[in-house]
């Protein structure tokens, strides 16, 4: 169309704080000519409206995919699915389609079960920019710059789309990567999904008692670093825990043997085996931090 | 001595962060006439005398001890009965002695062993300043600025001595609060003791994997955060997870039924459970962060 876009019609499925911020990124890149957003509530999507995030409000799924270069699913991945059903039958031929989700294998699952041979369209992504705010009023043009993106190809995947995908997601400020999608799990079950799990635990645990303010009172700095995720969106988190319950499942029983290992030396009172513990984490930490820019 | 200083001689073993802060925020205050140092290491005594922690490097403890007004033990909780029982012959009989220890239980039953009868003088106390680095070099005069001290008083203690300890650590900016010793011990074993083991406990079971690095790659903010206080000193952990082990096991056990709990819930794919535990930990979280001040 002559504007020097990359993409022509963008349709973002999801307007919050993800979708949000791919759709702006890319506007302020000059990357999308047109960008249509789906989503639960009219409020949000006027918000989306308002704010620029999208141009216009998308009325009918399949007839804005039919003709769009690039669709975005960014709802909760236990949501994806009813989405790539609702607009399977209407994929275009050269549509490129992708998601923003914390887990893989499930997304591509679904895509494969949905999509059938147009699986080959669809590029699954998971960009790490996760924020305890959430929805299109949190979105900005710079959430993506400098933070990793993984992208976790299927075979079928002509490289060209992969391009594609990873072309936006440039746009958009990210730095790519690529992993295998039970390789992502794995990996985010790890370093993501469980400390989640274990915060959300930890604070539930302390709020259920009937002296909970007293606990609450004097809880201080490390506390607060160590449960600020536990403030994350509840339905976002029981979707990615339940997209993911193998890998997070089976880091949960890695964990418990750690904690049973540190509870024996606790409870026998040797001392040098949790200095030793302590001592090696605190390596790894720091060496970790050190090698991070911010 | 005319100089309208609270206290004359003051006495601190460990002039690290806990020590060195306190020490110069009495400076600062202009309610310290000298303040003498004992500590581990020369270097870190040459430090405290270069960086104006302490006036001079003590010699020797029973004499020094005997004609101070206060004495602040902050070393290492484990150090402490061995500073109590070499102190506790010549202590005078004016002077006043408190602890910046991060457990209380523990503290106060070496100081009934150690100092007999003049345990009256003992008013244990822990400021709530954790930080993950250490040392004469990171003291500094503001530490306890606006922080909490919970002073944990003896039945014994003349109110007296209590308001003695309680005008040291206002002078240092401190907001002041009571707890019974057990008390004490049971909160921070929650919101404190048990976060550290589990902060450290993640980092470990990550860093102990042949592939670790893999991991390292993709943590991002959340986990930054959540293990924020895995870089924090382990023989100062070490000593705290000692001395409050009967609370803290306790604590441990509680958290791995909250753990069991989700895990089960997972298990079974109960999606409204995990949402209900997410949700509740979620709105305690935030409840908690809109009530703090920074």
């Amino acid at each position: 169309m002559g504007s020097g876009a990359e993409f022509g019609k963008i349709v973002v499925f999801g307007v919050g704080l993800i979708g949000g911020s791919f759709a702006l990124a890319l506007k302020a890149a000059g990357q999308a000519e047109e960008i249509v957003g789906f989503g639960r509530s009219l409020s949000t999507l006027t918000l989306a409206l308002d704010r620029g995030i999208i141009d216009r409000i998308g009325i009918d799924p399949g007839q804005e995919t039919a003709d769009a270069d690039l669709v975005l699913l960014a709802t909760p991945v236990g949501r994806m699915p009813e989405i790539m059903a609702r607009i399977a039958p209407y994929l275009g031929g050269e549509t490129i389609v992708t998601d923003g989700g914390s887990t893989k294998s499930d997304v591509v699952a679904a895509a494969r079960e949905h999509f059938g041979a147009r699986a080959a369209q669809f590029v699954p992504a998971h960009p790490i920019a996760g924020a305890e705010n959430s929805g299109a009023a949190a979105a900005r043009a710079d959430l993506y710059r400098n933070r990793k993106v993984v992208l976790t190809p299927l075979p079928e995947n002509p490289v060209l789309n992969v391009a594609r995908v990873r072309s936006a997601w440039e746009w958009c400020g990210g730095e790519i990567f690529e992993l295998a999608p039970d390789e992502h799990d794995r990996v985010f079950a790890a370093v993501s999904h469980l400390p989640h799990l274990l915060a959300f635990a930890l604070v539930h645990g302390l709020a259920a008692r009937e002296d909970s303010r007293l606990y609450f009172d004097f809880a201080a700095s490390g506390f607060r670093d160590f449960t600020r995720i536990a403030a994350s969106h509840p339905e976002m988190w029981r979707d990615i825990c339940l997209a993911n319950k193998r890998a997070l499942l089976g880091e949960l029983d890695r964990y418990r043997e750690q904690l049973d290992e540190l509870r024996g030396a606790l409870s026998r009172g040797d001392g040098a085996a949790l200095e030793k513990t302590f001592g090696l984490a605190r390596a790894a930490r720091r060496a970790w931090g050190a090698g991070k820019t911010g």
